[in-house]
């Protein structure tokens, strides 16, 4: 049974939905990795950043969702972060019952694609982990990834802005 | 009657408060007004800054809300702003049915406090303008207005960091 105090720390769906559409970002870096057979690891993660001052948001926002972790941003900042395939696709579930508002709805789309091509382990092969540096560089402000940065066969195409546009 | 398209424009209020929790800001300006008596001219507002390519929800709050002004904050960013007091009267209606959960919700009582001090008519008196400059002062990032730098009354005493803790 929950106690009332439980009970405050649990959050409206839509109150979240509408923090995330001002505050929260969805996120997939690709890191060097040269343990890993290609080389490459993709990193897929939601996070909410918030000043210290605002640290039992994100702990409510984190219980009502019952995943994720707070962890320091850097000085003054804490974020709450969700990683994980498992738990990435239950945030996905919450976003798809719940749907967002601005414009982040497009980058939520594409991270569920992304989502989706690392559950059919399409990043531990070539093609896919080019397939996924594309979409990756469409999110958010369009950064290039160290990844496409290093990989001449790609930037050499050169079109993927224009091939990826949402 | 509304309009399916009508409907569609209409956000669930949890989500309206869970957005301005993370982008809308509470704040009251006192300006020099020469034409004023008092010579300061007290200006609470509200707003939501949002980049052009999210002026939509701009849109949709404001048709949500019933009140509110689009127009260009600066830049390639626009605002929802909300001035005069039966506007934000209303407005202050709508956050006391909805609860902001963030420390912003510190911000707004405070606002609150000085919206009150307003529909009193203080702000045209020299004590009811020292109150709301104080007021105004603890809010947000605590920056003194160019009142309060200006009058030496009150910066002699220089105790009101003290004071006006929340």
């Amino acid at each position: 049974m929950l106690s009332a105090d439980n009970q405050q720390e649990s959050l409206d769906a839509e109150w979240i939905v509408g923090f995330v559409d001002g505050e929260g970002c969805f996120h997939v870096a690709i890191n060097k990795q040269p343990k890993m057979k290609i080389g490459w690891q993709v990193l897929p993660e939601f996070r909410i950043v918030q000043h210290k001052r605002d640290i039992k948001i994100l702990y409510k926002i984190r219980n009502t969702l019952g995943i994720g972790q707070i962890t320091r941003n850097h000085g003054d900042r804490f974020e709450v972060r969700i990683r994980g395939l498992e738990n990435l696709k239950k945030l996905i579930n919450f976003f798809q019952e719940h749907n967002l508002q601005t414009t982040k709805k497009e980058n939520f789309g594409i991270f569920c694609k992304i989502i989706d091509l690392m559950e059919q382990k399409e990043h531990l092969t070539q093609e896919g982990l080019n397939k996924i540096a594309l979409l990756a560089s469409s999110m958010n402000n369009r950064v290039k990834s160290k990844y496409l940065e290093s990989s001449e066969t790609i930037c050499r195409t050169s079109n993927y802005d224009n091939s990826m546009k949402i």
